[in-house]
């Protein structure tokens, strides 16, 4: 049986027992979804939680269990107005105003009408495994001026047994949200009602974390020939005019006037670095320039689509511009490969490549296209990576390769992107002295290779649950002296540590030494040197891992260089 | 003599001078200013350029030996008034009608005649040596909607030496203007058309520099118990309206509209901070926590006043904020202090110091800024540091120190402040729980070292005129190979550099080495490798050093440890 269909039905099987319990509950629209499906209900005087769900299962139940027929009708638009204007369902009496078609159909369940272009499963009977998972608040057709409707999600397989598998993932997926963790952990927060949704605030455990990442990727960086810029959050309009930001991406950018000027606060960092590019002549032997920003930019979404760090209104990218000549392109690729791929490694995420090739509509001569889609691919090729075509999806200004991050879970998330740019060169007039003296338009390659800060760092808390590689684990060792009398020489371990530059903490609360513990684990701290009038006496310390448990006693000159050696692994 | 009479009056000898050479020309105003004098004019269908100026100072000299006296008159306004129309004299007029005495007084040396207060030397032949400096454009009262007159400006002394000392220090100086050397080192430019004035595009080595220093300070923070935070641009009207923000300082603040409410881009960081203070429950014993963040601020200022990296619309503040008890207070004023001098010190200013106290206007009890005026007070004492009262200069919501460094020639560049703030805590209802329980109001330290990145990136390029020391130097050592066949060996040597984290770069071109080593001199790099066919056989490198010429030939060992010990002098 397709999935789908036994999903969407489903979501009838969910609706007919919400109406079944709740008699006002007026229906919003219930599609199968990615994993599952959801309904949305307006319900006069009722907010249901998660606890009204078990509930409307046993409803569901049976419903299942009366095995009522799917049965479906063609009604003329008019009789399909006329029967829910009486049943007064006004969300589908809109629904159908909005339909073209002449006829439309309906689904009845037992009572339990629903206006649907179906397919369904022939009876409530060959429903299969289900489960309603969450309730969430929705606006009708997820304009914020609508009415708040209530969504209940679900999911169904076939079998018992795939749905279990499914709930036990969703729950580990649940632990790992980068949300409850980034509060767990103190790593970060958005201030939605006081300061703004979509606008992060690093925490200093959240800080240290990015900061640490942002040197590991400065030092990589060097290492590959980019130089560093940095460019200001604001800039006069015009600059976007000549970009042709401000006409195609308008409603994503934020605009300010200063001195009866048009500013936008900065979506991009391109047209920054474009200016540094011309702001002196360039020789093919200067070729490529590589400049690279840790650059903060600020796009509109609308609020009913941020997401924690994954989807945000402020976010700052890894971001680089290559300029080089046409036929140093596919080299430059390849490194940039090779870049983006080594610290997908670094980090421990799997992959899949998507790229994407001309769209329609398109800026550049044909055989530039062909000469860039062509590099993307030989380079993805002699890096012996394996990729899926995207036909058409490039954006109009030139092919791209997409990196999609796979977690420990396997999930996607949105990683490295290579773009080749025809369209900018050409509309800021770049320029480059070819060995023969004659001016020539270099070619243009945006990339990041982590993408943006906020994300990587959402895929990072999910990826490793939190529970980050000691080389970038906000605190490294925690500090845990058993009484007052052992905190001397505690701060004592810890300035040396700290002389190690070592990340430390020292725990000096007078709370029992199993509850430093336990909430040093809960913090996911790498190391816990626990230390006594033993370890005191000896000038010892006991170490325990947040993986290991109890690792025994250790002089700390041993302990450093474990530590050391197992930073060194990753970065060195 | 009165030094400032002696120069008024030469500037009225200038318009004089001016209104002989070119009849038409009106006056507009010319008073003595710090260091000399100025006068603005009106000429029609003439712009003057320096050429102009030995013409103008050859007339000067001919007034001064006619010995002119200065006349004093007292006048009615009215008198005043018909006298000054007669003369076509506009800008006058327009001043006289905003006087609100009913007397005035005019000057006149032979057939000149100006508005002027006085007072002035007996005679023209009673000035000095004097200079004509130079010519820019100012608008009239400053105003950019009134005409652009022009300025000329010029000083003058007593006696021809210290004039000549005065045009020395002023040629220095001129020498080491960060514009000019940003310029000519490609440090940072300011697209004023293409992007918008007072906003800083940091190219390649001047980011390089930056971040050097900015690295620099974030471990000398952590060394000293601060905690790194990151807060966004933007933040909604509202968090500024409870900061008091919105209120007394909208003019300097960008706004814009998101969702239909007011967003502001931020002007200064501490409200982010305090969000992130409140969203946990604080004991005294978590105090002090002090939030340190490279924070970017926008704030408006007119076009007219800005200069290069010293007034801008966006810098980078060195920025922290000390939440504290009040008995801890003066301890942590003196920790800032020390941190404060350390980082001068290592930059080689010197400094003077200044107290701000309260002013008349004032928020929070007299006991408070007793309290806190005198925390400071006691911290400058037992720091030993001599300072100036500036009585009633403090902000409204607490007592400051500002820090003044004074460069190479002496000239005093806005440094470290520290500001303590009852204010803040107040209109945000901070707390933490105090040792007996009850909840307690913490002190805010506001604190700067460096001031902001912009200021003193402006204030150290001129202070070391370009040659930066070699810690801080965006390009070490300069690779020269002599001929071709020698770039091989360069870049080999540069790869061994590069990998002990020097800052190399290899000139490759095909010009011939006196020149190349003329251009890294003029670039200001601390060390030139020359290498050639000796060099390469017996695998060396021949030093030069951009302060000490020829310093003989190396082996590359000795010549890295030589580098090492030079930074780590600095930095270790």
């Amino acid at each position: 049986m397709d999935l789908e269909t036994l999903r969407h039905s489903t979501s009838h099987i969910l609706a007919a027992a919400v109406q079944e319990l709740y008699p006002g509950a007026k229906l919003g629209i219930g599609p199968a979804i990615e994993d599952g499906f959801y309904y949305d209900f307006d319900i006069p005087n009722t907010t249901l939680t998660l606890e009204d769900l078990p509930k409307i299962e046993e409803k569901m139940r049976e419903i299942i269990k009366k095995d009522e027929p799917f049965e479906r009708q063609e009604l003329s638009k008019e009789e399909a107005l006329k029967l829910f204007e009486k049943r007064k369902e006004k969300y589908k009496v809109e629904l159908i105003k909005g339909i073209p078609e002449e006829k439309v159909s309906i689904y009845k369940t037992g009572k339990f009408t629903d206006l649907c272009r179906g397919p369904h499963i022939k009876s409530t009977g060959q429903a299969g495994a289900f489960k309603l998972l969450t309730v969430a608040g929705a606006y009708w057709k997820g304009v914020e001026q609508n009415p708040m409707l209530t969504r209940i999600y679900g999911t169904a397989f076939e079998k018992e047994e795939e749905l279990k598998t499914h709930i036990t993932k969703l729950e580990e997926a649940l632990k790992r949200d980068h949300r409850k963790l980034g509060r767990e952990l103190d790593l970060f927060n958005i201030y939605h009602e006081a300061a703004g949704p979509g606008l992060v605030y690093y925490h200093p455990r959240g800080a240290r974390l990015r900061l640490l990442i942002e040197d590991f990727l400065r030092r990589e960086h060097i290492k590959r020939g980019y130089q560093f810029v940095i460019t200001p959050h604001i800039a006069r309009g015009n600059l976007w005019k000549t970009s042709g930001h401000s006409g195609y991406y308008r409603e994503n950018m934020y605009f300010m006037e200063i001195d009866k000027q048009e500013y936008v606060l900065k979506p991009m960092n391109c047209p920054g670095h474009i200016l540094i590019y011309q702001s002196k002549l360039h020789s093919y032997r200067d070729l490529p320039v590589r400049f690279f920003e840790l650059g903060t930019v600020y796009r509109y979404e609308r609020s009913g689509v941020l997401h924690g760090l994954l989807r945000v209104r402020g976010f700052t990218q890894d971001d680089a511009h290559i300029f080089c000549t046409p036929e140093s392109l596919e080299v430059e690729i390849i490194k940039v490969i090779d870049f983006a791929f080594d610290m997908l490694k670094t980090f421990g995420f799997e992959w899949e490549v998507d790229l994407s090739t001309r769209p329609e509509k398109y800026a550049g001569t044909e055989e530039n296209w062909k000469h860039a889609t062509q590099a993307l691919i030989s380079a993805l090729k002699q890096k012996g990576i394996e990729y899926k075509i995207d036909e058409g999806a490039g954006v109009f200004y030139g092919p791209k390769i997409d990196v999609k991050m796979k977690d420990a879970l396997g999930r996607p998330w949105q990683g490295p992107t290579i773009q080749v740019d025809f369209n900018l060169p050409e509309r800021f007039d770049l320029n480059y002295i070819a060995e023969d003296g004659s001016k020539k338009r270099p070619v243009m390659i945006h990339r990041v290779v982590l993408g943006s800060m906020e994300r990587f760092l959402g895929a990072l808390i999910e990826h490793y649950g939190g529970a980050f590689p000691l080389w970038i684990s906000p605190v490294q060792v925690m500090l845990l002296p058993i009484a007052d009398r052992h905190a001397a020489y505690a701060n004592q371990v810890a300035d040396q540590l700290l002389s190690q530059d070592i990340r430390v903490e020292v725990d000096n609360r007078r709370e029992k030494i199993n509850l430093k513990i336990r909430e040093a684990q809960l913090q996911k701290i790498p190391y816990m040197l626990i230390v006594g009038d033993k370890e005191q006496q000896q000038n010892t310390v006991a170490v325990r891992s947040r993986s290991g448990g109890d690792l025994g006693v250790s002089d700390l000159k041993n302990f450093i260089e474990k530590l050391k050696k197992e930073c060194y692994n990753i970065t060195g």
